[in-house]
This record gives C-alpha cells, sequence and structure tokens, in this order.
C-alpha cells in the first residue's frame, strides 16, 4: 500500500522536465506548444486533468483546465492554473504568453484528427507542427525520481514465480490463471491501466500464454499476441486449457505512481515434451547476455538489434512478427528507445528499455525471457530481479 | 467459459452493418470510406488485425490488410482480404473499387492527426470528411446476435451483490477489494480491455468506491471518478481504506465477445452512518423508474434528461459534474444514444443503453443506481438484473 493516498509529482521533477522541453522546442524552431494528451500532462505538467498546457518555448508555462480545475491545482506544481471555459479563449491565453504566431508544437501521433482541424482553426495565425517527437525523447532519460518509481514496478513482478508456483495447473485455461496472476498484482498495487501510446495498441497487465496460443499472430507491435478472449480483443490470454509439458510465458508489466517495468518468464508444467523448447529458451538467454555486455552509454540501440539478431543466428522463429529487440517504457509502454533498425540515436545515462529476446513458432508455441534495464555510466542495471531459469512447476 | 476458442461474427451480421454503413455513406454524398480503427474493423469487417477496410458506397468492400493477414483472412467472412505491404498501394486499391476522387469518409475522431495527415498527402484527389457520426449511428442500433452478447455481458454482472458479501471488509483499501471483484470478472470470462472512444478517457473494469473516494471528481466523462492508484491514472479505485457506514458504489462493465453491459449498485458495511444517503439512493431508484416510463421507441434521449432532472428536483448533486443520466453501450462503453440535451433523435427498438441516476456529495460521497436496457417495441426491457435495493452487508 503507498504511504499517502495523493502523491504528487516534486516540483523540481516538473520544472526539470519543463526547461527541457522548453529548450528542445527553441532548439528546434518552435515557439511553443500545446499539450493535451493525458499521459503528456502527467509528466509536464503534474496532472491528468482535462487541460491545455500553454508551453511557449521561453517564460512560464500556463494550464488551461477544462475539468476539474480544483483537482489539477492541488495536484500540479505549476504557478500559473487558470479555468479554461471555452475553446474561444485559446488565441488570447496563446497571446498572453507572448504566441502570436509561428510554429506551434502539437502531439500530431496521438491528437485526434478532429481536434487538430479544430485547432487549426481557432488558430490561423499558427504552423501547427509535431512535437512528439522531441517530448518522447526527453520522457525516454529518466530522473532519479522516475527511476526509484520504475524499481517498485519492477520489485512487485519479483514476486511472478512465487505466483505461478501457487496458482498454476494443468487444465485450467489462460483466462482462468490470468485472473489469479492480474489479482496478485492488483493486491501488490498494481494501477490497472497500461498505456501504449501508438495508435490501435493496448496492454491488459500483459499476457499468461501457452502452447500454441503463444504462437498466435496479431496486431500489436508485440513479439508475442495471443488469441485474447474473443474476435473483438484478440489478443493476450484465451480460452484454451493449459497443458503439460508445454512452455508458458508469462509477460507482464509492474506498474507504480504510473510508471511500468516489463518482464517476461517462461514455466512449465513437469518438464517441457519437446527439449528443444529448452535450447531455445537457452538461446534467448544468451543473446540477452551479449546485448547487455554490448549496452552502456554511447552505444546505438540499432546496433543493439543487430547483436541480438547475429547471437540469434539462423535459428527459427527469432522474435515472431517484429523486428525488434527491446523498447523503452515509463508512463508509456512504448517509449524510446527501441532496439530495432533505424533507431540510431545513441544510449544515455538514465535512459531505460526492456529486452525480450523471444522465440516464436507458428503453431507450436513460445519461449522468451524479459528484463528492465536502467542504463548507467558503466553499461546496465537489471531492475528486475525474478528468478530466470526455465521454471518447472 | 466459452464454447470455442475462436468464435468469428457470423457473415450475416458483416453483411448487415455494411449494408446499412453504404446506405448512410450514399445519403451523406460520400463516395466511400476508409476505416483503420480496430473496434470499427470488428463491427465493419468482422476482425480487429490491423487493416484498411475500404467501404465504396456501392459494390463490394476490401479489406487491405497489414498485420496479421492469415489471422484476418481466418476472422473475416469479407470475400476480398487482400495483403497492404505499403501504403503507397492505397490509391491503386481506391481506384479499383471505382474510388478515384470526391468525399472519402474517415474516423477523424479517432484517426490521429498524423495519420490524417498521412492520408491527405497520399489521396490528393480526395475530400477527407469525418464518417464517424453516420458509423456510430448505425452501431448505435443492436441486432439480435448483437442483443445476445450483451444478455451475457449483462448476466455476468448479475453476481455483483454475492461477490461483494464474499469479500468486503471494513479496512481493506478500494485497490484491495477492486483486485477481488475483478479477478470474479475475470473468472466469469471477462475480457479485460473496456474500449472508450473519447479522446484521454479510459475504463479499468469500472470503478469501486467508498465515502468520500466516489465524490473525487476528475477529467473522465462519467459522473463519478474516484481518485485512481496514483497522480498518473487518477481515477477508479484508491488507496483508501473503506469504511464501516459509508456508501460503497460499485460500477462495472460486464463483456462478452466483445460487447459491454453496464451496471451499478449501492453497499454499506453496516447501516449507513448518515440516513440521508438511504433517501438519496431512494431518489435515484425513483428517478429510474419515471425515465423508464418514458423510454421507447419515438422518445428523444434529451427529453428522457429533462425527465430525470425533474424528478431529482432540487435534490443536491445530481449526476455530479456531468449533463447526462444514461449512455449507450456495445463494443465502446460511450456510444449512442447519450442522455443528454441536445440529443433529439428519436429512440428505436434495438438500441441499448445504461442509464446510471446518480448523487454526489463532494466531501462526502456517492450513491447511485445503473441499469441497462435494450428498447423494444413497447418500451425498454431491463437487461441487467442484480438485486435493486442498496444492500447492507
Amino acid at each position: 500500500m503507498r504511504e499517502t493516498l495523493f502523491a504528487v509529482i516534486p516540483r523540481e521533477e516538473i520544472e526539470g522536465r519543463l526547461a527541457r522541453f522548453q529548450a528542445a522546442l527553441a532548439r528546434a524552431g518552435l515557439e511553443g506548444a500545446l499539450i493535451v494528451q493525458e499521459t503528456d500532462l502527467v509528466y509536464l505538467a503534474g496532472t491528468g486533468q482535462s487541460a491545455h498546457l500553454l508551453v511557449p518555448a521561453e517564460g512560464a508555462p500556463t494550464l488551461l483546465v477544462r475539468k476539474t480545475f480544483e483537482r489539477a491545482r492541488a495536484e500540479s506544481p505549476l504557478e500559473r492554473v487558470e479555468l479554461l471555459s471555452s475553446l474561444r479563449e485559446l488565441p488570447g491565453a496563446l497571446a498572453s504568453l507572448g504566441l502570436e504566431g509561428g510554429r506551434l508544437g502539437l502531439e500530431l501521433d496521438v491528437l485526434p484528427a478532429a481536434s487538430y482541424l479544430g485547432y487549426a482553426r481557432r488558430l490561423p495565425g499558427f504552423e501547427l507542427a509535431d512535437c512528439s517527437a522531441l517530448l518522447r525523447r526527453i520522457r525516454s532519460v529518466k530522473s532519479g525520481w522516475e527511476v526509484e518509481q520504475i524499481r517498485r514496478a519492477a520489485e512487485m513482478l519479483s514476486h511472478v514465480p512465487e505466483w505461478m508456483a501457487r496458482h498454476a495447473r494443468a487444465g485450467m485455461t489462460e483466462l482462468e490463471l490470468a485472473a489469479e496472476l492480474e489479482r496478485e498484482l492488483r493486491v501488490a498495487g498494481h494501477q490497472g491501466p497500461i498505456r501504449f501510446r501508438a495508435f490501435n495498441n493496448e496492454l491488459f497487465y500483459g499476457s499468461v500464454l501457452a502452447g500454441p496460443s503463444a504462437a498466435v499472430p496479431g496486431s500489436t507491435e508485440t513479439p508475442i499476441v495471443g488469441p485474447g478472449a474473443n474476435v473483438a480483443v484478440s489478443k493476450g490470454a484465451s480460452h484454451r486449457p493449459i497443458g503439460r509439458g508445454e512452455p508458458i510465458v508469462i509477460d507482464f508489466a509492474g506498474a507504480w505512481e504510473g510508471y511500468l517495468a516489463d518482464q517476461t518468464r517462461t514455466f512449465s508444467l513437469g518438464p517441457l515434451a519437446d527439449r528443444a523448447w529448452n535450447e531455445r529458451y537457452d538461446a534467448a538467454r544468451e543473446i540477452m547476455r551479449a546485448v547487455v555486455e554490448e549496452a552502456r552509454p554511447g552505444a546505438a540501440p540499432s546496433t543493439l538489434w543487430d547483436v541480438a539478431k547475429a547471437a540469434a543466428g539462423d535459428r527459427q522463429g527469432f522474435m515472431g512478427g517484429v523486428s525488434f529487440v527491446g523498447h523503452g517504457f515509463g508512463l508509456e509502454i512504448d517509449e524510446l528507445p527501441v532496439l530495432a533498425p533505424g533507431f540510431d540515436e545513441a544510449l544515455e545515462p538514465g535512459m531505460v528499455f526492456a529486452l525480450e529476446p523471444k522465440f516464436v513458432l507458428p503453431g507450436e508455441g513460445a519461449v522468451g525471457i524479459e528484463n528492465s534495464y536502467l542504463v548507467v555510466e558503466e553499461g546496465v542495471e537489471q531492475l528486475t530481479s525474478a528468478a530466470e531459469e526455465l521454471i518447472e512447476l
């Protein structure tokens, strides 16, 4: 249980984030930004209440709150928290911060098109530009305070092997096992919702998949997707009963004060029927070791993908249908850096990423391991701590 | 447990939906539509795989799948399911359906602005228009098959009073009680994710709130919001221990085959300390009866809001911070009709809505009741069936 009911984000956190964001806006030639997405508001203003955060590239930002004003004022450490009764007030509010034209940043990757067109109509003097890449870049480097929350989220996941020993039984469905494990996470203080920034993606705690279920592909941008409960929610645990001797992949996101951590472990009820799974699991651990050895400040995420690919060699099914071996996380599960081709910007201290080498064989199943890491001066520090061997129950 | 692992949506369902949507496109002067949101794809194509559904106002639609093709082909009853390797193929694919210009419908309320701008660049011959209102209107009228799924979702919620008797104890936190109730829902086959169409809104099963927590306002467009687990997920159950004699509001969405149902019941551990809550709860039931009496085909949702307001009279705290007393639901929790001012389009048979008269007193707490209803020829049929009195445990 948490110590207080309403913990807020420390003022110096918010001030540091805003300073970095404002510097990035200035460097990119943006006059300012208009932030409206809930998670970005939490990050920059310390509150997820329905609001517009006006950030000039220089000077004090203003939070204009639509709902709920008193709560936003209690949660946000910003000096200027004001009521916005109508969007008609927006141009005036921007002008009062010196923003009367030029390039204005919006979160175009998440902002609905209808809202975008509405802003374009109301703000004809501005050129609306995408500022999400800038903000995501800043969010990828965690502060000491953020790392503390992530450690708590990771700690939550250290109990997965004991929970599996307590609950997993042959013949129960994946959904029934998920029910028990999700309850354990929730009792440990899990917030529930896990935010996925990418359109049409969602994650419900993670996934509990066994045997061929773990190899059912789908639309989500993850190596393992699964059948899901039905055709509308076609990802994650299914109605399929879990059998003895098949690999069971438990991929969960812990969560603390909004911050996530990501971990996968592989289990089986009795020995694996096909010993080839054990070899694949060993290969996944070997890939993990190879990447960890190369991961340090200055390393490009794309080269870590190359290292993983090389270590996987010609083994079948590496990473299923996706071309990445790791991803950043924080308030959202799909943050930067991405350990994938094309992501060449060097790692730096304070970045965190989940590294998840997995093998997926269509029609058969999957195995894999995933740990969360913090980039430190001398390399990476592992944040998730559950036992790493393939666990036979 | 479900009978089969991969139930698909019947072909005649999809055909009927597409025919209604195409007729609506033609009436609105749209040449066709390009559908990409996962839930809308499930509704119109029978699969939530990552795809573009091209719907000409006349003629056969084509589903262009990016990920995962085989799964989309197995799930969708459409004749034309093809692979889309690149968005560059889109103009050609539209042209092959006779779509070479004119007004093209997109889901502008949910499509990210960056994607919208991408389509605008790739499809310069088209005028991009919002077709979400048309589609949401069609989705608001449920088929017999859809009502069957909703009945199963509602049936799941009939056990809430027995689950509360089993688990609710003074001194446990709202999150701890939520963990137990959510587990019961999941064991009963709940899919997990509940989709909220509106930007920046989300719902995690529903909410478990007691005493003053239930009166903590927030950004979500619901009468009761709650503190949430932390400042990032600032809605729903909190770390606050539940006390004896305070109202406990349990608002849950059941789910079956993607379809939802919505129900709220109010409980207390021992008698309510303040008998005024009992009177407010009786008033909520009275408002419910008054609205149900007027609800029938031909009635405008806005007049049902008027009926509720009149029945609430000058009692304090009716509906907390929102101006609606009911909402449609289906694959999403915020569908049409909305029982609110400005929603004047008449109810018709096959529509479903949740009616949720509630009283919220800031700093004190909340009580309320919610049932899901189906509009039938002679009025409405109640779908949720848990005992309706305020339940003392």
